[in-house]
C-alpha cells in the first residue's frame, strides 16, 4: 500500500508533537501505519521561520517556509498554525486539490466552517477538527457519529480551561480575578494578553463548533452571545459557595421549540450558577468537560484535558489515522452540515434564571418594593435571601442590606429590564452583581 | 440514491425503538437518512413469535419468522437478539455475503469477536457494536477512532447498571447485599436471576470487548479474571465509607510492561474501593462511566446511561447511520485488530492493593504477629487502622478488636499467599473481608 503523504502546518507545541510520533522507525509511527493500513510520511512541515531552533526528534531537513508548495505535495494537511489568513487560502487550496485537512482551528471553523465544509463535500475528501474543542476530549467525533442516530437538544460546555482554572482558584482560595489571572499566567495556563480566554471569545469559537454539528445549522461565532468572566468578583464566588453553587463559564447550544411550535437554536457563553450537584461542577483546573443532552442517549458526559501539546496531539493524530485509513479504503463519514432548516436565534427569548445580588436600604417596604418590581416584568421570583443588615456609614449613611434573589426561568431580555427598573429604584442602593443559573 | 436496506434482528425494548426510528415518514426517519445520504428501509424484522403483541409503531407487515431470508435482502443487519447461537450464523452469513453488522450483542462479541472482525475484515464490510458496552454512552468510537493515534495504557469502568445500581444503593441506605439486589428487582434495573450481573459476566464480557479495542489485541471473556459483588456486605460498605472510599464492581483493561521490558495486557472484573475523589466514585445509581488513561491524551471520563430501550437504541442508530453512510459513499475505519502481538497475562503477577479486614484477639503483639505475616510474603503495609476492641462473648470468648490493613501494591498472587496465612494465625479469629483497592 502506498504511503499517506502528510503536510505539517505549523511546529508549535502540538506540531513538534505530530512530527515526533511520525518519525521513520518510531514505535508509534508503526502503531499508526498498522492502524491506518499505510505508512503516514511526513513530507514537509511548513514554518514562518526555517532557522528557529526547534525541539528534539524534529528532523529539520523537512522544515519549509513555502507552505503553498508543501500544500501541493499531499494528501493529508495537518493544519497547526491557528487564524484565519493564509490558512483559509491554504487549507481551501488543499480541498480542492482533493486532500483531506486536520485541523484544531477554532477560529477559522467558526468564522468560515460552512465554507470549508463545503469545499470539502465538494472534492469528496474530508475535513476533520477533533482537536479545535475541548483538546483531547473526543467530543467532535461523538457528536459527528456516536450521536447521528439521535437528536441533540443541549450541550453545556466547559470548553476554556484558563478560564475554568481562574474560576477555580477564585473557588478554593477565595482570591480575585486579578490574582488568579495572574496566578494563571505563572502557570502557564493563561497567555500574557489573557483577553481570548477572559472575554469569551475562545470559547464561543468552540459553542460555534459545537452548535454546527449538535444541530446541522450552520452557527459562526458571531451568533454566539457572549459574556466574559471580567465582571464575576470573589464577593460573586462567595455568594454562590453559600448557595451550593460554583461559578462555571459556560458555553450553551440549545434547540429550542417556541410556544407556537416553531424551532430554532441558540449558542451562548456566559458565566453562570451551577449546583455542586451536577456533574460540571466537579470539573477543577484547567480540565474541559461537555455534557450532552439528547433526546434518546438522555445525559452524557465527556471529560478529560482541554489543552496541552502533548494531550492536543492525542486528538489531531486520532483524526489523521481515521482519515488516512479513508484514503486507504476509500470513505467519508456522516454528513456534518445535512438539512436541518432551523434558525439561529439571538439572546432576547431565551429562557433563563437569573441570580441577582442588590444593596438596599434596610428599612420596611424594600422588599415589597423590589418584589413589584419583578412582577411588573413579568418575572417569578423563586427565593430571595437577605443578609444581616450592615450599620450605616459613619457620616450618617443609612443602615444597608444585601438581597439575593433568584428567579424562575423568564425571557432573558425580560430579566435585563427588571435588572434595569431595580437600578432606578430608590431603596436600591447598587445592583452588586447579576449572574444566571443553569442547570436544572 | 438507493436505498440502504436495514434487516432488523429482534423486537425487544431496543429493537422496538428501533422500528419506531425508522417508521417511513418519520421527522426522525428523514433526519436519519439526511445524515447517512440516502433513505434506511427497513425491510423486516425477525422475531420468534410472529403473533406475540408488539409495542405501537413496530409495523407488523414486517415481522418474520425467517431470520436467514431476511438477512440476504438486508445492505445492514441491526441484530438485538443476543447470545451466541443462533445469532453467531446469521451474523457470519450476513458478513460473508457482503451486509454490514450492527450489534449490540457483548457476549458474542466477547466469545467471537476475533472471528467476525476477520469475516468483516475479509468481506470489506463494517461491523459496529456501540451498544455493546456502556449503553448509550460512546465508547466504542472513541477508542477506534479519536484514540486512534494514541497509547492506551488503562481502561477503568463501571459499566454493568445493575450492580452499580446495587453498590450505590447499599452505600446511601446501608442496605445489605440481599436488599439492594431485591429493590434492584423491583424497579427493573436487575433481573429475576441476578447472575449475569452480580457475578460479574456481564462486566467481564464488556472488559474483553474494551480490551480488544483499546490494545488491539483478541481478548476474549475467558481471558477476563473475574469476581461478582456477592461477597460485598454492608460492613465493608460501612468500612469504606470510614475510610473515604466507595466500593465499585470495576472493569479494568490494563496495558503492562514487565520488569524485564516484555508488555502484556490484563483485563479483570471485581468489587474494588475507590476514594471518593475519584471521578468514577461519583457515577451513581444505575449510570456507567469509562474512564481511560492514554499516554498522550491523559485521563479521559465517558459518562452516561448504559442500559433502557431508548438510550441504547441511540447508540444502535448512531452505528446505523455510520454503517448506512459508508455503504453510500464507501469505506471503512480504523483497524481493530491490526497488529499488536502482545500476550494476555493472567492474574497471578497483576500488581494490585488489598484492604484486609481482620477479627483478631485483643491483646498485645498481636499487631506484631500480623505484620510479620505481611512481611514474610514481601507485602509493604500501607496503613492499619484499628477499632475500639468488642467485650468478650457471653460464654467467655476472649475480648476481640477489629483491624483494616491496607497494603501497598504487590504481586495479587502474594497478597493472596498472605490472606491465607493471616487465617492460619492463631490471633486472627477471622479474615472478615479482602478488597482490592483501585484508582491511584
Amino acid at each position: 500500500m502506498a504511503a499517506v503523504r502528510v503536510a505539517l502546518l505549523g511546529c508549535g507545541v502540538v506540531g513538534s508533537e505530530v512530527a515526533r510520533a511520525l518519525a521513520p522507525g518510531s514505535a508509534h509511527a508503526a502503531e499508526l501505519a498498522a492502524r491506518a493500513g499505510a505508512e503516514l510520511e511526513l513530507v514537509g512541515i511548513a514554518v514562518r521561520d526555517a532557522d528557529r531552533p526547534r525541539p528534539e526528534g524534529v528532523d529539520r531537513s523537512l522544515l519549509t517556509t513555502d507552505a503553498a508548495a508543501l500544500v501541493r505535495r499531499a494528501d493529508v494537511v495537518v493544519e497547526l498554525v491557528g487564524g484565519i489568513d493564509p490558512v483559509r487560502g491554504l487549507l481551501l487550496d488543499a480541498l480542492a486539490a482533493g486532500a483531506s485537512v486536520v485541523t484544531a482551528n477554532k477560529a477559522l471553523l467558526a468564522e468560515h466552517g460552512p465554507q470549508l465544509h463545503a469545499a470539502a463535500d465538494a472534492a469528496g475528501v474530508d475535513l476533520f477538527f477533533e482537536a479545535a474543542v475541548a483538546g483531547a476530549v473526543p467530543i467532535i467525533g461523538p457528536l459527528r457519529e456516536s450521536l447521528a442516530g439521535d437528536r441533540v437538544e443541549r450541550v453545556l460546555g466547559i470548553v476554556n480551561g484558563t478560564t475554568n482554572y481562574v474560576l477555580d482558584a477564585m473557588d478554593t482560595s477565595g482570591a480575585d480575578l486579578a490574582d488568579a489571572v495572574a496566578r494563571a499566567q505563572e502557570l502557564g495556563y493563561a497567555e500574557a494578553d489573557p483577553t481570548a480566554d477572559v472575554e469569551g471569545f475562545d470559547a464561543a469559537a468552540k459553542a460555534a463548533i459545537l452548535a454546527t454539528l449538535a444541530f446541522h445549522v450552520p452557527v459562526a461565532a458571531a451568533d454566539v452571545h457572549r459574556e466574559g468572566i471580567t465582571a464575576v468578583t470573589a464577593a460573586d464566588v462567595a455568594a454562590a459557595a453559600d448557595a451550593g453553587s460554583v461559578i462555571k463559564l459556560l458555553a450553551i447550544c440549545e434547540r429550542i421549540t417556541a410556544g407556537d411550535g416553531t424551532e430554532g437554536v441558540r449558542a451562548r457563553v456566559h458565566p453562570a450558577l451551577l449546583s455542586r450537584d451536577h456533574p460540571l461542577a466537579g470539573v477543577r483546573g484547567a480540565y474541559n468537560a461537555v455534557f450532552v443532552q439528547a433526546a434518546a442517549a438522555g445525559e452524557l458526559m465527556f471529560y478529560g484535558q482541554g489543552a496541552g501539546g502533548l494531550a492536543t496531539s492525542s486528538a489531531v493524530l486520532g483524526d489523521l489515522v481515521t482519515v488516512a485509513r479513508r484514503r486507504v479504503a476509500g470513505g467519508r463519514g456522516p454528513r456534518v452540515l445535512d438539512h436541518a432548516d432551523l434558525p439561529v436565534l439571538g439572546m432576547d427569548g431565551a429562557l433563563t434564571r437569573y441570580q441577582v445580588r442588590l444593596e438596599v436600604a434596610d428599612r420596611p417596604g424594600v422588599l415589597a418594593a423590589i418584589a413589584q418590581v419583578f412582577a411588573d416584568h413579568g418575572v417569578s421570583i423563586e427565593t430571595v435571601r437577605q443578609s444581616a443588615g450592615r450599620p450605616g456609614t459613619s457620616d450618617g449613611g443609612a443602615r444597608s442590606a444585601a438581597l439575593v434573589v433568584v428567579t424562575h426561568t423568564a425571557p432573558d431580555a425580560d430579566l435585563a429590564a427588571t435588572v434595569a427598573a431595580l437600578g432606578d429604584l430608590d431603596a436600591v442602593a447598587a445592583v452588586a452583581s447579576v449572574l444566571r443559573v443553569e442547570g436544572d
